[in-house]
């Protein structure tokens, strides 16, 4: 019997003005999974979910619906096929949710991710991150439907990522600059990913897609440069935001909140309905999260909300 | 009597996937813009052209719509009433142009650069090159119609220039890689921007929208790396280039002789009908230009061509 201990972070897609294209992974909060590996044979299959906590028992239990287990499988058939290496025995999981589901906070990718450092770590590490990154991307069709790799890859790669393309996958890793922070505020409140993307537009004007692609490629030169004000005044989305701003009750004040605080700028959380800000210290970070709570509690829903305050994590899913 | 000699070289607007929001400037063909300030009283306009070489007849000689002379007017405007500073006597502005009208590589923002670096130089440096910016783009509008940046701000500024937004103008000067070489070849035929604008779509698909910006991130991050191959790999155009090659004889089998050739990406400059290549080195970068050469003799038009090969120019509108 062997047990390893795999843990991934939550991750924030989207990222304003980068829609579809751009995530990044914070230290904490993050999910568990925890592998064990026995010699005893099975007859069906080769990983069953031993228990889940944290989900409210929402999440399934059968391996192959399970993201965390489902990607488990995929890895352990493509080391047989593409590296020889066959997992005789059983692997047991357990789940360790901390992530809320339905959040925009990369709740599933995080459980992918963990599970997939655990399971490498388990067989001796077969696989470079980049090969584990398809797999958690593969567990995202089966946890939302589309295979986005916006929460995937920086789930496992840390950092921003930026996905230039999906055919073939073509992942650019972006560090960080080193005082930024980021606040997520969670509002007691779900948002389904597929009914945040049912009210996107098919066509967008040539004109508002300009405005997109000016600040993506000025976000990504205001990272790699370390120019926090670029970076704010980069988190501009004229094209997903406005129209999920309305799903989110009190955006706009917790938005105005957050910008009023000192945040750089802030936005909505992959599709939400969390939502997050940038800051250049922790102490504004705080001092923007605690403005967002507020501006949650003081909306016509009276929103309770958690918080997190976080620089972005550098290192993705690792072994505890 | 006091002279100054100022010059602007060529410019390639959208680079590929960063339709209107992105240029760079190379080092040569330019223009020059000579001025000579005189003393004597004037009755009309401070500015007279006394002449244009290079331009086959084609660009007015009134100083109120000829681009160069109208950034200087607005220029002289400008310091009168920000800085105080009322230029008394007369300017007669000589244009020698060197750059094709019509042919993608920035002629009317070079030649508004270069009196504008002459101009303030004249006058004593009263304005900054990014206080410059604003009038070589009011020369855009005079040229072509519309105040778009992405010839102007590199013109002035050298560089690749980032337009993140119009209003407030923002602009990102992003510096080359060191080996980046550019081939730019001029077929003999013209292309008019508002012709090329034309056949643009109003609205594109969301799908499009997001490869489009995740090539602009990708390329960003690859100038300020210095990845050549990123580089390489994001000059994709899904937006314009799709739409406009088919107004440039022979687009597709230039471009597949650039890459041919060795060349990291290849694209519609500006609006055509120029056609621009990215190399490592100038040797790969001349064997390109050559062979995107021959390709336009080949193809069905037998268009001739001018070819040059320049790294990217790092200083911008200068004084000779």
């Amino acid at each position: 019997m062997k047990s390893v201990r795999g843990f991934a972070s939550a991750t924030v897609g989207n990222v304003a003005c980068g829609f579809d294209i751009l995530g990044f992974a914070i230290t904490e909060p993050g999910d568990e999974v925890i592998l064990t590996r026995s010699e005893r044979k099975h007859t069906g299959c080769p990983v069953t979910i031993s228990s889940i906590s944290g989900d409210g028992g929402k999440l399934p239990l059968d391996p192959r619906k399970n993201t965390s287990s489902f990607v488990v499988l995929k890895f352990l058939e493509y080391i047989r096929t593409h590296k020889g290496q066959d997992c005789t025995g059983h692997i047991s999981l357990e789940l360790k949710k901390h992530l809320p589901l339905s959040s925009g906070m990369g709740s599933s990718a995080a459980s992918a991710a963990a599970a997939l450092a655990a399971a490498n770590e388990l067989l001796g590490r077969p696989c470079t991150k980049m090969e584990l990154v398809h797999f958690a991307i593969e567990g995202e069709r089966v946890a939302c439907g589309s295979a986005h790799a916006d929460n995937a890859a920086p789930a496992i790669l840390g950092n921003f990522v930026l996905i230039r393309s999906y055919t073939p996958l073509d992942l650019i890793v972006i560090p960080p600059p080193e005082k930024l922070f980021c606040s997520l505020v969670h509002p007691h409140t779900e948002l389904r990913t597929s009914f945040a993307r049912s009210v996107l537009p098919t066509d967008i004007t040539l004109k508002d897609a300009t405005r997109q692609w000016g600040n993506v490629g000025a976000l990504v030169a205001g990272l790699l440069t370390s120019d926090y004000a670029l970076v704010g005044r980069s988190l501009v989305d004229v094209v997903a935001e406005p129209k999920r701003a309305p799903l989110i009750p009190g955006f706009a004040e917790v938005k105005e909140a957050a910008l009023n605080a000192g945040a750089l700028g802030c936005s909505i959380a992959g599709s939400g309905p969390s939502i997050f800000a940038f800051s250049d210290s922790a102490e504004t970070a705080h001092a923007a999260g605690e403005a967002m709570q507020k501006a949650f509690l003081a909306s016509k829903k009276s929103l309770k909300s958690d918080m997190w305050v976080s620089p972005i994590c550098r290192e993705g899913a690792r072994i505890l």
